[in-house]
């Protein structure tokens, strides 16, 4: 016959699938010699089988039940359902603990003799019907499914007729008479409380079976897509009661083997004297710190400091452990790995290190490496508990404090004069590019987490909350609402672009911490990692933040930011709107000193580590002002001079309109022709004509799709003047340093790319450039030329690509939009926070790396590049460059380097070394 | 030693690589019989040779030369450099011909001797000098480089002097002098013209060969990609000269074997009696019709049509023939396959299978489909030589003229009135459909081939115009204009959709034929090809047309067509507009029986054939009015509020603007307050707030990237209730055909699916409806189920969707615009033109399907669905259904069948058919 039951002398510790995480516990700890009460577990087997045996138990179990309580009794020298009575808790616990199962049945094997019994044991009758009301309750409602209310109201209705208080004040005769009470509420309703201690025990294992397929448990599972082979039904265990409420020699507590909210190596925890877990919970009174047990009971205490030592050098994790003192006796209830925040958990992890219980592979493993970006930035602290007044779309990490201001130029002139700002806006535009420098944070009310506040903000390291539509801003009137707040310019608010949440006023905030542990954990991280760690950084201060961070190199350098500004994006826009190449290229003349400038600056700053980058991306008219400022301002340009031609009109119109007006008609056409003469004065016909000039050009630049329009390598192919610019930048940049003795390590990378034919283009022009720059400083120029991969038709005439390319650098936030037909700002605006809700998509491809399509092309491209160039490199510089999951699939593929924003670089480092440590441990997914 | 000279007796006929197609021509002509002047080919191997040995004639060649020109003597009975003197022209030909290459020299052997013994032998001074003077130049400068233009001015010099008119007027003592001015001439450029013959035959075949890498003809290779394995080098052929100069019984002709513009089995060509070929050039004299010369000589006549007759049934296809008559005696110069119009060329190919010439197979790869299309469309007499005003992008082929309207109102009402209209507009939109019903041709200023106007048009047949940007249009002024051309409304213009042109007046038109034999053909196709023939079409009128063209089902039929007619429009608009479910629910229940009745209509057309019906694709915002128009109708509404605001205000202008004013303030004020009054009644307040509802409802769905938005099953799971409404009407539709007896065949396919989550969601209301509506009627109600692909994830993901769905249908449109990551609007606008003419790309991906990409991507798509679903149906319903290399790489891959415009179907077909035949033959291309 199968073995269903396990005494936890006997059963598998390490056997969660069969045991269930409590019971194999339990079994831990009282193999390795803990002081556990008896107990037993019925396997997931036995659950399982019930249900195939359409709701039975199975065959022999309740024998093997019967075998094991006869075994209990043996130990205790008690009687189930004799005297001195053996009492149980009857308990769930699947391998993967999940809400909605049941919970604890206690004081199991009560009745009306046995109450007697434990009245005449405990020598306390009170204590003794106080457990049966208790029991006859609990087990009312869990197992046989009596409405709770009908025994509140009961217990209720009893202490308003005596005038009590607390349930405390009931006495042992009050007690006798609920229990009766209760009896009778459970007979009316279900037709009879069971007497019989066995009865009550099968029926409370039958209902820890049910509460497995419970539709709160089924969801969770659902939810958290917990598979049969990871959890599949759940164990019940039973155990001897143990009473921490007889008397002041008895006690109950929870403790963690360390702190948990610091990871100190301290015990940490708080118990109750004379009290059961219902009491801590009910909150009637206040638990004592762990420490002062030592005081109050010296030899428990010590006997409970050895437990933790035992408890984490055998499960090698700091434990969350439940205890009770009977009678000064110490009894272990649970220990399992305590939940801790990420702080706590990188400190104890390499504290393990150096104690010598774990490995540094398995403390790497240890970190959940998204955690880790909470070290990054300061944060609100996570105490205050106010309400924010609305939550965007967190775009940014970090909490920021400061005075609510509506535009760049305001921002800067108050920055300037020390205020510490929060620039707030309905979206933002390259030109507004100083006001991010000067605010603490960036606050918009459209857009996503690929907005243009939201990209910027991201790479000056910035908090940024975006798309919080809640708050409308009237930017002319200088005021903002939500709801029936308002908000004007000057006021404080706070932003948390970790959350996306908006206060009111300056709430507290907790800087952000790099432990020495934190330190020690990276250094072994880079020890044990394969994949190169970059970053996307576009200043030489955004290079130097990141080399802090530990960056390899700079795997991203976007050059469309040097356009921005603002001494330069006057004359980028002048490029853009001359008519002819001479004049394009009188002004890419004067760009080319700043260019070179800021090359030169950026490679001083990274040395011999490689810096890619990126010639210009994004289409033209992003450098201009938008349609609609510029038709406001030619509106007030023209503004004076409409109402005085309306004027003009008037007199036509009073004609037309009512024959008793006509008296008026001399003196308005009087009015009318002086006001004409006025406003042709104050009408500037030359700034008119200026804008209106602009407006044609933006308006010839409009694209309807401008993600899929004129950008990139396409916008280099028409003017080649610009890339021929942009490339002699780089390359006198490089020979200038190389002559002054610094390293130098430059590689130019195109965008958008499509087609070889493109890059053969631009490799034509670089040849050519590459000559004259080489004859002008007389020197051999080193660099390298490869390709964005953010086209569809990139990965799969990749094996060509690589014949120019030396190396291929995913962009992963244009493929996804390409691969997906999803506008990523559209998108998120509109369907897919409906997507991820049904779970039609499981996460937003655009925050974690869809490997089954976009991951599934990165294979195809890497194998077909590498069939031609088997030496080529290959990075991926998209957002998912610092994600974790994301992170580890590019190892698994063969990617080379992950490059990412300088603040995500050591969750990238830990990342990266995970992937291989999981790949020597042979548990890497690779396959999508 | 290598043979490099063949007599035209010995060459094979068959090897136009060793001997160009001009000697391959000759060789098969003399060994079949027809009467050649005897000659020799010196092979391409030789021209090679000639390069590789840096430009000196191979070994041995000029010993296998002069054995070939003893042959001729031999054969002649004359002499080379001799008496009677042996002539030849030289003439170059390699495998394919091309421009650039060299020209004839006729009468090589000519000098100071032979000259005489030519003016001897033929008893004719004039014609011998004459004959040297034109040797002497064209030599000189073909051979030798001089400047053509000198002789070309002694030559009038000449004429001057003697007060000549012609050439012909020249005396024998006249051309003695001007042939010594010749030789002076050469003499002083090039130090001597070459009296010895074999000197001169050397010289003219290096010729020959220099001419092969001549700049025009390299250039011409590298355009029409031209490579070695198809032509590499160029053949010399030198042949005994003939005259048809030398009296009346001489003459010289051109002839096509059959009718070259219609492809009537008739002799058709032309002659000139006692003339070279030159003087047809010269155009003095008027080449007679072939028809003459059978009264004029009878019996070169009777011969002649002998060797017609023996070319076609040799060479089977129509020949394009030279022949000189000397004396009476008939010579055949030169033959070649002759080039035809579209209709000429299917007429000859079927005429050919009927007369036994050659197999159908044979028949179907003689036809360009492409240039088929040109024979189902009316367009502009190719006569005609006016001037466009303007020209823009082909986008619906066909001609068509009529008066010029506006706007779509307009058109239907003065369609009704009977006239004709072509309707011009910047774009068009859903709501003008009306217009494209009532209008003969659309044009517009903006968009390219996937435009609204143009994809509507070409779904209608009618011609269409695009991207027309030449064309500046006022609508509100109702005038338009092309630099100083004014057009205004009525003006009678004419467009072809074929070319892009646009002129203005009514043009000459021919109707489009189908002939008889076109239809043979295509019966033949049906024959052959394996690949099915289905039409995109969205009405019962459409679904008529394409199958009267021999569609064999609707592969796409839109639905939201039905949703854009004007019964419909303002119900679907409405149903948009609403905030609830409910509201939604109510408008959908209105527009089921429409959709119904619609699903009724076609399928009652189409019978057993089936029809794929796609679920709503479009984004929501495209059936509502565009920003700009609303804010244009709110602004009239508001505008006469606005004026009398503007006046009310008017008083407190005037006092800060100039004291002097300010004794009209009270009569101003007095008009001011009347208007007040009068303005307040004028103003619909209803009207506005509808009118600016509208407006934020556009506002919250305007998108950044339509292409890649809230579209298809996006829309269709956001608001499930269409999707459902759509089903249903498809499911009753079929229900009550069923019941009356009739067949149906429906497939329901949807839109814009990117992973297999999207299908389950639809197929899961698909198979709630289906009970629904099984239950409702009592039957078995069949159908299939399928997604397009159209989205590069859905590609990826083929293995999975292909669970769900039954067939997959290639949206080649979207898929490109995916794959490129290029907006097709953006595009074709901005940048691609630029692609095209610096052979970045070499077609237009958006016309031609790109094999190398989106081509790629489908071969892995069409593998991994069969993997999961062997027996998985594919087509394609982009516009590349209809082209034809884009039909043969269907073919290829395993696609089941193509869907096209009705009128491309016969297009399809035989591209399908030619596609299965060059299977046959193994010359099909399958790897991109």
């Amino acid at each position: 016959m199968k073995k269903y039951v396990y005494l936890f002398t006997e059963g598998d510790g390490k056997n969660k699938k069969l045991l269930g995480g409590k019971g194999a516990g339990l079994c831990e700890m009282i193999q390795i010699g803990l002081p556990v009460p008896p107990g037993f577990v019925i396997t997931t087997e036995a659950c399982l089988e019930y249900y195939e045996r359409n709701k039975t138990l199975p065959e022999g179990l309740k024998e093997q039940v019967m075998e094991a309580i006869k075994k209990l009794e043996e130990e205790t020298g008690k009687k189930f359902g004799g005297k001195p009575p053996l009492l149980v808790s009857v308990r769930s616990g699947a391998a993967i603990s999940m809400p909605g199962m049941m919970d604890t049945i206690l004081n199991l094997g009560l009745n009306d003799e046995t109450v007697k019994a434990l009245a005449e044991a405990t020598q306390n009758e009170r204590f003794a019907y106080d457990a049966y009301r208790r029991f006859i309750s609990l087990f009312s409602k869990i197992a046989m499914g009596v409405d709770d209310e009908l025994f509140s109201n009961a217990l209720e209705k009893m202490k308003k007729s005596r005038g009590y208080r607390y349930d405390t004040d009931l006495t042992a005769e009050d007690l006798k008479k609920l229990c009766e009470e209760f009896k009778a509420i459970t007979e009316r309703e279900k037709g009879g409380f069971p007497a019989d201690p066995y009865t009550q025990l099968f029926t409370a294992v039958k209902a820890v079976f049910e509460s497995w397929n419970g539709k709160r448990c089924v969801d969770y599972r659902k939810e958290f897509k917990i598979t049969p082979d990871m959890a599949n039904g759940t164990a019940a265990n039973v155990q001897t009661m143990v009473f921490g409420n007889m008397g002041n020699d008895s006690a109950t507590g929870v403790a963690f083997t360390r702190d948990p909210a610091t990871g100190e190596n301290v015990f940490y925890g708080e118990y109750l004297v004379n009290a059961q877990g219902e009491d801590v919970v009910a909150g009637i009174r206040t638990p004592k710190p762990i420490g002062e047990l030592k005081e109050e009971m010296p030899v428990v205490y010590q006997q409970l400091l050895g437990v933790r030592e035992k408890l984490e050098k055998h499960f090698k994790e700091v434990q969350d452990l439940e205890f009770t003192i009977e009678k000064g006796k110490l009894y272990m209830l649970q220990t399992r790995n305590g939940k801790m925040n990420a702080a706590a958990r990188v400190k104890t992890a390499v504290d393990f290190v150096k104690e010598g219980l774990i490995t540094k592979e398995e403390a790497l493993l240890r970190v959940n490496p998204s955690e880790l970006d909470h070290l990054m930035h300061r944060r609100v602290d996570p105490k205050y508990t106010g309400k924010p007044i609305a939550v965007g779309i967190p775009a940014s990490p970090g909490a920021a404090s400061g005075s609510v201001i509506f535009d760049a130029d305001e921002a800067e002139r108050r920055g300037r004069l020390g205020w510490k700002i929060i620039l707030l806006r309905e979206e933002t535009k390259p030109e507004d590019i100083h006001g991010f420098f000067a605010a603490q944070g960036i606050l918009t009310s459209k857009g996503g987490k690929t907005s243009h506040a939201a990209v910027v903000a991201r790479g000056m390291g910035k908090p940024c909350v975006t798309g919080c539509e809640e708050i409308k801003i009237d930017s002319r009137a200088r005021v903002a609402t939500v709801g029936n707040i308002k908000i004007s310019e000057g006021d404080i608010i706070t932003i948390d672009g970790t959350s996306g949440r908006v206060w009111l006023g300056e709430i507290p905030k907790i800087e952000p911490e790099i432990s020495e542990e934190f330190k020690t954990l990276l250094s072994w991280a880079d020890e044990i990692r394969k994949l190169g760690v970059r970053a996307n950084a576009n200043t030489p201060k955004e290079a130097a933040l990141a080399l802090s961070f530990g960056a390899e190199g700079i795997g991203l350098c976007r050059t469309e930011r040097m356009f921005n500004e603002t001494n330069r994006l006057p004359i980028v826009q002048e490029m853009i709107l001359a008519d002819t190449y001479e004049e394009r290229k009188k002004c890419l003349d004067k760009l080319l000193p700043f260019q070179k400038q800021d090359f030169i600056e950026i490679f001083k700053v990274m040395k011999e580590k490689p810096v890619t980058i990126r010639l210009l991306d994004p289409p033209l008219h992003e450098f201009l002002p938008s349609q609609e400022e510029l038709m406001i301002e030619i509106e007030r340009v023209k503004n004076f001079r409409k109402i005085v031609e309306a004027m003009h009109e008037l007199p036509e119109t009073i004609k037309l309109m009512d024959p008793k007006l006509h008296m008026y008609l001399e003196p308005v056409e009087k009015v009318s022709s002086e006001l004409m003469k006025l406003g042709e004065q104050r009408v500037d016909e030359e700034l008119l004509r200026l804008k209106e000039n602009v407006l044609r050009k933006v308006k010839n630049l409009a694209e309807v799709n401008p993600m899929l329009g004129h950008r990139g390598v396409r916008v280099g192919i028409t003017y080649p003047e610009i890339y021929e610019m942009q490339i002699r930048a780089i390359l006198e940049a490089v020979a200038e340093l190389l002559k002054q003795g610094e390293k130098v390590n430059a590689e130019i990378m195109v965008p958008q790319v499509c087609t070889a034919q493109e890059l053969k283009w631009v490799h034509d022009i670089l040849n050519r450039v590459h000559r004259e720059v080489e004859a002008k400083y007389g020197i051999k120029v080193p660099y390298k030329f490869g390709t964005m991969i953010e086209v569809v038709r990139a990965c799969m005439r990749a094996g060509k690509l690589s014949e120019y390319a030396e190396f291929f650098s995913f962009g992963t936030n244009d493929l996804t939009q390409a691969t997906f037909s999803f506008s990523r700002e559209d998108a998120e605006n509109k369907f897919l926070p409906l997507y991820n809700e049904k779970k039609i998509l499981q996460d937003n491809p655009f925050e974690i790396l869809d490997v089954k399509g976009v991951g599934r092309l990165m294979m195809i491209t890497i194998e077909w590049g590498r069939k031609t160039r088997p030496d080529l490199k290959v990075g991926i510089c998209g957002e998912h460059g610092g994600e974790p999951r994301s992170i580890e699939f590019c190892h698994a593929i063969g990617v080379d380097y992950v490059s990412c924003s300088p603040y995500r670089i050591p969750i990238a480092r830990i990342a990266a070394a995970q992937a291989t440590v999981k790949e020597k441990m042979g548990i890497l997914k690779k396959e999508p």
